[in-house]
């Protein structure tokens, strides 16, 4: 039987056995249809009534995927378990966007942080404020406001380079780059909508300026 | 045509069409043949000559990956490219050795840093010593006494769990816990070799525990 969440796509879905069960648990974006506990639930009573029971989630099971808490309550139960990695939202946004997220004598090191208020307070704000570095942002559309102001008062320049991506890899991705200033203004007069990543750092800057160094010959053809 | 590194299997490469030249640049494990600029080059002559490029690497290119530089290289001369995200090495070896990367009560944030000591200068040592945060070095075989030293003298606690693992997700993979006190002596005696990923923080404790408790109804048994 397969569980799985909003972000598997069809397309996906189509590739198991025709006669599968397939469960909708509707988790991550915000609308779970069903609690932590009842997710833990089902698979460990299909588990146990011996079925093969496969957990498709969107991007990796262990970065903001709750992996972790459903290995542990298998594991608790003695229930075997194979983790199949996958590309988290950064790495699949960083790609479509082409954003690097190290990049020699820019940044040499990468942080994935929770974008929503609730983890707030058990972040490391002047760490994530700091320059030669890269800082991704999961599910940070609902409190953009926040997240920037944040970072200002932890001590980030008002021009730090930021790119929000929205809907990132679909079809329907939009890419919008600004700094810590403008971005939530650039968001709501664009009309982003979640789920969406935040990238902070200069990493976000070198696409900028390739794409105004793309430009500049045929600026001069028109001057 | 193909570029690829060390860490790119053969049944990768076995897929590519039979006709397809392919150039081996030696990247990714200290032991380079070609230097960047090099690789940089043939990648844009290649382009230029109206060839198709695949520039392969294991992991993900943005991840420590080099892939940053190599896009501005090309970038720079309009050569349009497409970059496939990959799953970079923390998150297989995360997947094999079934240590979450976030998980809630635990961790709220992940960091990648490369474990190597000409970038330890830039890292921001007090932030990554911290608590309730996940750090994964790369490349941390050739350093691991400076790392666990340098982690330790940022305040870390002698006992803060940590993992390595070499080689991960390859047959020839291996794991040990340990804390930052003992880790460099368990990696020695147990003849522990590059390529090798340093897992430090809370999450690792989370399998330990498991096994321990897996370990409980035996010993209850023997008792």
């Amino acid at each position: 039987m397969l569980l799985y969440d909003r972000l598997v796509s069809p397309a996906i879905l189509d590739r198991a056995r025709r006669e599968a069960t397939r469960v909708f648990v509707g988790k991550d974006v915000g609308e779970s249809t069903l609690s932590q506990d009842r997710i833990n639930e089902l698979l460990l009573d299909h588990a146990r009534r011996g079925m093969k029971v496969a957990r498709l989630k969107g991007g990796d099971p262990f970065v903001f995927g709750r992996g972790g808490e459903e290995l542990a309550a298998l594991a608790r139960h003695g229930i075997p378990v194979t983790v199949v990695p996958g590309i988290t939202a950064a790495l699949g946004a960083a790609a479509a966007a082409k954003i690097p997220l190290t990049l020699r004598d820019v940044s040499q090191s990468v942080t994935f942080a929770p974008g929503h208020v609730a983890a707030a307070d058990t972040l490391d704000w002047p760490a994530l404020a700091r320059s030669g570095h890269t800082v991704v942002f999961y599910m940070a559309m609902a409190e953009l406001d926040g997240l920037t102001q944040r970072l200002r008062k932890a001590g980030a320049p008002a021009d730090r380079p930021v790119t929000l991506i929205a809907q990132a890899t679909l079809p329907t991705q939009r890419v919008v780059h600004g700094t810590l200033t403008d971005i939530a203004e650039l968001a709501r007069t664009g009309g982003f909508g979640a789920p969406a990543l935040l990238f902070v750092g200069d990493v976000t800057r070198v696409v900028q300026q390739q794409a105004l160094e793309d430009l500049e010959p045929c600026l001069e053809g028109v001057a």
